[in-house]
């Protein structure tokens, strides 16, 4: 199958896909408002409240609800609470859309996050979430210098290291901003005494020498590495290594990975949960999980003046069901809830098939030894590549350890992930190692196992997450968030705040508080 | 006291601290030549060392001597093993000279590293030995982009963020450099093919928006932040934040702190020991701790054809003692060996005093809560000021504990250590106190205890480090290094990476390298 099939396979979505990509770059997928617990004040007085769907979005409503007096009932599909917030460990199992089942062979203490993987400092909801339901919190390793930048097409495929690219890439704007500004190229975009103290910092910024050139020497491999580094007693003397010229480097492309390191969604600091990010589920799970009926396959929806009910299958016994309540809160994907039938208005209707799900795909490899800390001395963080599997993410737990090291060796999105998943499981994970093993050689002999989640092809959620634009954005997202009649909408779809756990938490605060007026004055 | 006067007190080593400031900006305290294991091959034939001193340099000499098959006995002035690798917690006690005694009382879990702190990736020689000596690591959070900046005298002494200046800073060196490259004012330093790239790669990198320009807008926000974060439901849609013109970002001085961010020992991925960097110290304790005699203060070191003989003084029991062995690896600090009679060559002599030492004080801070992640969102990193504290550093440990919190209050060096250090240890803090108020003023309501570590202070090594310059390297590093007759020093001050354990520890090998050539050939 061609790319070009494919495209024709992925239709509107591939658009929106694109679109999304120019969206992020807009910065429309950060931060929070969060600014704090939520209060919901005045008396519910007994109002019962249907939940539909176990994710944070959901977890988050059911247990702030339960908390102001509402009578709350979660309906969740799957055998546990969390959604796409999820982690896979060895001995679990999972069946996928065309039922191939994989069970994960890691060893003890090995996992990955197949869904959401790191919490931004930025993200208040799920950071205030995190220290009320006792989520222990680590570092994630973002931005690793020490890791790649790989480009099949410079370098001859030779894999570089992010410090030394980035490096000669700020030198040498450095370079020729002090040249410009010494030859009063600058004009009157900036006074003559403000460019006295531009050169000033470009010299400490960009590591320029006393004649503010970037070249070989002690400044410049202070940033970028040494041939050989500094050391003791009569072998210590340091060599200097040698900076790329700029033509290198942009010709090389590699300067496209600086931008992602240092935009909001990826500065530091920013963490996981230690032991892997279902822990952000079982917190919800403490404080709320009684409040949840798991293998609940929600089938119709319907409203009237007296309330919401919902019709669902006990998956494990296949007895038929009827939720009822006085309000909905439906955190169901919207992928999922296209196919639930549900009298709502025309506008929510419409909503609900305006948005296109991402597709992706995430691959964790198991190998005999961590490689990449004994061989490479690449400690957690990410290497990027122009190859399919986008990205190689590093542990950021377990530094040193002797047995075998789980890494992520693909997250891709778009056509890739779908061309990737016309594979049976195995094959797609033999893919991801031929990938990754023009990065890492090692990969031949040390590769053990793998676990591949292509998220278009879970059952419980058949995408990634919900991809706006300025377009859809404007025509629906209004009415996707508008509570309609007693049912409203919660989850990172409804959200400025896509494919982050942000966004379904704070979506579900703003659902409920508006829902809890309604309550209070009617 | 004045600042004059304290010059005058200071004398010769102030200038030499100013001359280590000029050296470390140019690079020369860096990486690492570690390059694996030593191999210690050939028979050391029932050879004896005595090596003075169980800092990590010391341990280090021990453990592969030991493992050589030579005969080691280590002799240590304090109670314990590891030098300035320290952490003082709850209970611990020290006396400093001229008497004044501390005693931390620190809750259960908090801990502060009065000396090194940090273990970046490329301290092959220190991972090396963390791995292998089982010691736990976990990322130090060196740069937070939600730390401050703090100037006295920029933004009316308000501190600012540190991700804001920087976005700011890059922002407008990409717009100049944009403007530049658009009129051609580079001249022949690009050519047009490159200049298309490099203008793609400045919007890229320094958020710009479609003409070209830093401005507000959704892609300055998110590098920056935002007003108002994006969120979800009908409460949503983010607020861009007004970018700092350049002239402000160029006149606060605040760019200074991008460069040490961004320098080769502050790169991610950095690491601190889990508990404490003590736990260094009992790694080597684990596996070299029964060669070392605490409590054994050196007080001649004599060596004639035989071998080399250490007169010590048990500081318990106040017996004198002395030590024998056929050769000496001496990893006691210039500041004290230089007290020390010992017969050596008069090259010798006078590099051990051609060496002053950097003063330094950290002081560590306990408040009865984490303000600075409740209420400041700051989770680990560091917040620059132009104040003497210089520097503080919240704890990249224990996110979100709900109990008292420790940060470092100070971390300063040169005259202000020595002023600070006129005082009793209460008034130091106090001025600590007074200065971190400054930032932030919950220190007045939550500030319970402190500990003041003053190295100049402390009598096992008064003083921090070694500070080399052009001129005493020149004279007097090889000298420093040489086997004079039976004796070979090792410690941080014989090496190029002066003041870190990687210094110490790759001044030891190739000291017992040296030393074991010498046996083995002998």
């Amino acid at each position: 199958m061609t790319k070009r099939d494919l495209l024709g396979l992925i239709g509107k979505s591939a658009g929106a896909t694109a679109m999304y990509m120019a969206m992020t770059e807009l910065g429309q997928a950060q931060a929070s408002p969060f600014k704090g617990p939520i209060k919901l004040d005045g008396d519910p007085k007994g109002t019962s409240v249907l939940i539909l769907g176990a994710g944070v979005a959901g977890m988050t409503a059911a247990l702030e609800l339960s908390r102001a007096g509402y009578k709350v009932q979660v309906l969740e599909f799957n055998n546990r609470i969390g959604g796409r917030s999820m982690t896979i460990k060895g001995g679990d199992t999972f069946t996928e859309l065309g039922g191939a089942t994989q069970t994960c062979q890691f060893a003890p203490g090995n996992y990955i996050n197949p869904g959401p993987w790191r919490i931004p400092w930025h993200h208040h909801g799920l950071m205030h979430y995190c220290r009320e339901l006792g989520v222990q919190l680590e570092t994630f390793q973002q931005m690793n210098y020490n890791a790649y930048i790989h480009n099949t097409k410079a370098f001859g495929g030779k894999p570089q290291r992010y410090g030394a690219v980035q490096s000669d890439y700020y030198g040498h704007v450095a370079e020729l901003l002090a040249k410009a500004t010494r030859q009063d190229a600058l004009g009157d975009a900036i006074t003559r005494e403000d460019g006295e103290i531009l050169l000033e910092s470009l010299r400490s910024w960009g590591a320029l020498d006393k004649n503010m050139r970037y070249v070989k020497g002690n400044e410049s491999s202070d940033r970028r590495g040494w041939v050989k580094g500094p050391g003791g007693g009569l072998t210590a003397e340091p060599i200097p290594s040698d900076p790329m010229d700029m033509h290198t480097v942009l010709q090389s492309g590699m300067w496209r990975a600086i931008g992602g390191n240092i935009s909001l969604d990826h500065q530091q600091a920013i963490f996981q949960p230690v032991g892997g990010m279902e822990n952000v589920a079982k917190g919800f799970a403490r404080a709320a999980g009684h409040l949840v009926r798991l293998n609940s396959k929600v089938t119709a929806i319907k409203q009237d003046a007296s309330g919401v009910t919902a019709d669902y299958i006990d998956t494990k016994t296949g007895q038929k069901l009827t939720a009822k309540a006085d309000w909905c809160v439906c955190a169901i994907p919207l992928t999922i809830l296209s196919q639930i039938p549900m009298n709502v208005s025309p506008e929510l209707d419409a909503a609900i098939r305006a948005v296109p799900y991402s597709p992706s795909v995430k691959v964790g490899l198991e190998f005999k030894r961590r490689f990449w800390e004994e061989d490479e001395q690449i400690f957690g963080g990410i290497t990027s590549t122009d190859l399919p599997n986008a990205q190689i993410s590093y542990p950021s737990y377990g530094y040193h350890s002797k047995g075998p090291g789980v890494l992520l060796g693909a997250y891709t999105g778009g056509a890739y992930s779908y061309e990737l998943t016309t594979l049976p499981p195995a094959e797609r994970i033999q893919k991801v190692l031929e990938w990754g093993s023009q990065i890492h050689p090692q990969y031949k002999d040390e590769f053990m196992n793998g676990v591949v989640v292509s998220w278009h092809r879970m059952p419980f959620i058949q995408g990634c997450f919900g991809m706006w634009n300025a377009q859809n954005r404007a025509d629906h997202y209004k009415n996707l968030c508008q509570i309609d009649g007693r049912i409203v909408l919660a989850g990172e779809h409804a959200s400025y705040v896509g494919g982050w756990q942000e966004g379904g938490i704070t979506s579900a605060l703003d659902a409920i508080g508006r829902l809890h007026q309604r309550v209070v004055a009617g």
